[in-house]
């Protein structure tokens, strides 16, 4: 019996964090000031999130020790396994080799954990007591939840309001760990406030779930503020999945062609390939495919310019591909790529050209979601499945050009909580949506003047 | 960094389940033909069960080979980790080492698919193009339309009606897996038809559910029914549970005090400890607990004689632990305990005091179930709430006595797909039924008197 699993034990996780930062082919563009266009300093993080963080997020050193503490709560869930997916070759007949790194099995089903734990402890330990966030799909609230529940701390996520109700599990799940979960836009803040009065019908959006949580945490003193992608200290703690991913095929001797993740801010991809990147600077034949829907094409259709991370403009500028920080995508189920920007480390690389984008309606994602079901067992995720659907197609390219290439993807989270969503599909009630051109052009008149060539 | 999982490979796996039969310190009586009163031969199986199955069912051979087949689809998910549950004990502060083995893995996310998929293996090889079979809470019902699906298979499932609406993701899961999904009682069938017309708004129960899914089975040529518990055949594949269990205690050199499992039929709690039976009939002191819910409190309250299997009289009868044929229980939360008998094996070791049983009403349940979701992370199903509830209780024992004790726990199901059963109880809505005296000594009545002293 052939083995399909890798395993690390609990001795061989590594004990650092991959920093690109020292190892980008041009320095990363810093946030600038809204108001004066400077870049910002440390002191102006500082409200809403801790030094511990702050330093991550400009370090130069290329690694960071992991602290025990984490190390101890990753435990629980990693290593976790380096899949081959044998039954879905044969069912493509291709020559390709498959493989996926299951992040589903951590208790809240995803990559999220991999930030949640670190970013609760870093606050802990410099005495905060309530973290406040934003979540899509859930999965991130509920990993911020589970993080905030083992340092003995609050946690308050403003969940996007189509996805409150079309996940109530997920907000279940949140409050089996202690977390507060509000939908947004909500009456519990003034940026909540402000859209509801413009629209009290809205969906909702990360961006404006940020505005929330933000303001949230800036007023209150025992209260920071925590985010589940994007900025670079979350990139940095998701290394952990490429660097297990890496010793993992290292242990079996198979070298990777292609890297594949799907992106809403970019977190689990840039976690997974990032690791992967000296040997791609340095002349190794490595591709990274991104992800994304149709419905929100952040890297596809979007400008490389500074832009608000947020709706209501009360975060720093950020220089990443964007829809415009007023862009807010249909409801599709993928709840977790609904974000108009993504993360700056990720778009530098992507604007030299050092990784592939592509997008994918619905549709194709949830058909191959349930390929991958009916033949390797696991439910994806919604947001997971773009990045099967990709990996699918690059198999049946290998298939078509007789190819043995080493298709890795990141298998971000299962899909439990998201059966509706596999309901609505199996019945042929998908919506396929392509954003319309003239729809984006409009949001991206919105962007700041500041940063434009 | 402390290690708290015990990994197998693949190559590690047991390559041949552990039938309890030829170490029983009696023989297990055979089931009875309820018009005759006479032991049933396999011929009388035929109609409903391969060939394959039914040999399974009578065997005395101590060790059974895993089909090629089987084994290499095991491999999707197994071996299944042995994790230590250090923080659960440290907030006990416990000297007890409490660990449990995780069959929440699985695609279905229960140890269910360990006999799912040898169950459509022997099927399909004797030319079944489908099955039909009942499923409670809808864990057996998604591992078999899982396992049907992998061998290209119908499924058709009766569930048991108050379920289907507490868990209609259980029933997306089903349908993503290509099986169809009926609630119990329905009018596809006379069994479903007699109850609707004595109370149409019945909830249904596994014993009505099965008379449907039998009556099926016997009409049609190309179909045969499944069972998802009770049966020799059913405990036999769960024994890779215990089996893995044995070896990884083994690896690192641990020797265990106490086994504990839930009961609805009884399957996992068999499957886990079987395999420790020939220690412990050699005099080795390891204990068993089989944990039931006061609702159904088969092997705690009820008596030990020859029954039906399901409400509608149409099954062999078999000597077992039973509330009588026509109970009921109330619509708990654990949907997969809500069963009026239990195996025969089981029932067996019981009655000759090899095993011991404890009941508990569903709030304790859900409180240990909390604890260990805030503690090791993973949200537990109800089912497998029952034994950490007893697990916790052990453990707490072993801190008053101050005693070092090993306490090993089959952690059987995750609790994704039952979220609204923790919405209850975290809302205070959860009832605890303790089923009354006069009502079982009722439903008691109606035991068949075949067979009783």
């Amino acid at each position: 019996m052939e083995e399909t699993r890798v395993y690390l034990s609990q001795k061989e996780m590594p004990r650092a964090w991959y920093n690109i930062q020292p190892d980008l082919p041009k320095p990363l563009p810093p946030p600038l000031n809204p108001g004066t266009g400077q870049p910002i300093g440390p002191e102006a993080l500082a409200p809403i999130f801790p030094m511990g963080l702050i330093e991550q997020e400009v370090s130069q050193q290329r690694w960071i020790n992991i602290p025990e503490e984490v190390l101890s709560i990753y435990g629980l869930w990693r290593p976790t396994p380096l899949c081959r997916a044998k039954r879905l070759e044969e069912a493509l007949k291709t020559p390709a080799r498959i493989y996926y790194k299951n992040e589903s099995v951590s208790p809240a089903g995803s990559h999220k954990p991999n930030t949640a734990v670190p970013q609760a402890y870093y606050n802990k330990k410099e005495g905060v007591k309530r973290l406040t966030t934003e979540t899509g799909a859930g999965q991130w609230g509920s990993a911020l939840s589970f993080g905030c529940n083992l340092f003995g701390m609050e946690c308050q996520v403003y969940m996007v309001k189509v996805s409150f109700h079309q996940k109530p599990y997920r907000r279940m799940l949140m409050e089996t760990w202690g977390g507060k979960v509000t939908p947004s836009p909500s009456s519990q803040t003034e940026a909540g406030r402000n859209i509801l009065a413009q629209d009290p019908d809205s969906p909702g959006s990360l961006g404006i779930a940020i505005s929330e949580a933000v303001e949230d945490a800036a007023k209150r003193e025992d209260t920071k503020y925590s985010l589940g992608s994007v900025l670079n200290h979350v990139l940095l703690h998701q290394t952990i999945v490429g660097l297990e991913t890496k010793a993992q095929l290292q242990k079996i001797g198979v070298k990777p062609d292609i890297l594949i993740g799907c992106v809403g801010g970019g977190s689990n991809f840039a976690g997974f390939c990032f690791p992967f990147f000296p040997e791609k600077a340095a002349g190794k034949a490595i591709r990274f495919i991104a992800v994304e829907p149709t419905a929100c094409p952040t890297l596809t259709k979007g400008l490389y310019r500074y832009d608000f991370g947020d709706t209501a403009q009360t975060t720093p500028l950020l220089k990443m591909h964007t829809l415009g920080h007023n862009f807010i995508p249909p409801g599709i189920h993928a709840g977790g790529l609904r974000y108009h920007g993504a993360a700056p480390l990720l778009c530098l690389l992507a604007e030299e050209k050092l990784m592939e984008a592509v997008a994918y309606p619905q549709n194709p994602c949830f058909e191959a979601a349930l390929l991958f079901a009916r033949t390797e067992g696991i439910v994806p995720a919604p947001e997971t499945s773009h990045a099967i659907r990709a990996a699918i197609d690059e198999a049946v390219r290998c298939r078509k050009n007789k190819e043995e290439k080493v298709i890795v993807f990141n298998f971000s989270g299962h899909g439990h909580f998201d059966m509706a969503s596999y309901d609505a599909f199996l019945s042929g009630k998908l919506v396929d949506y392509e954003y319309p051109e003239e729809k984006i052009k409009e949001s991206l008149k919105d962007l700041p003047a500041i940063g434009a060539k």
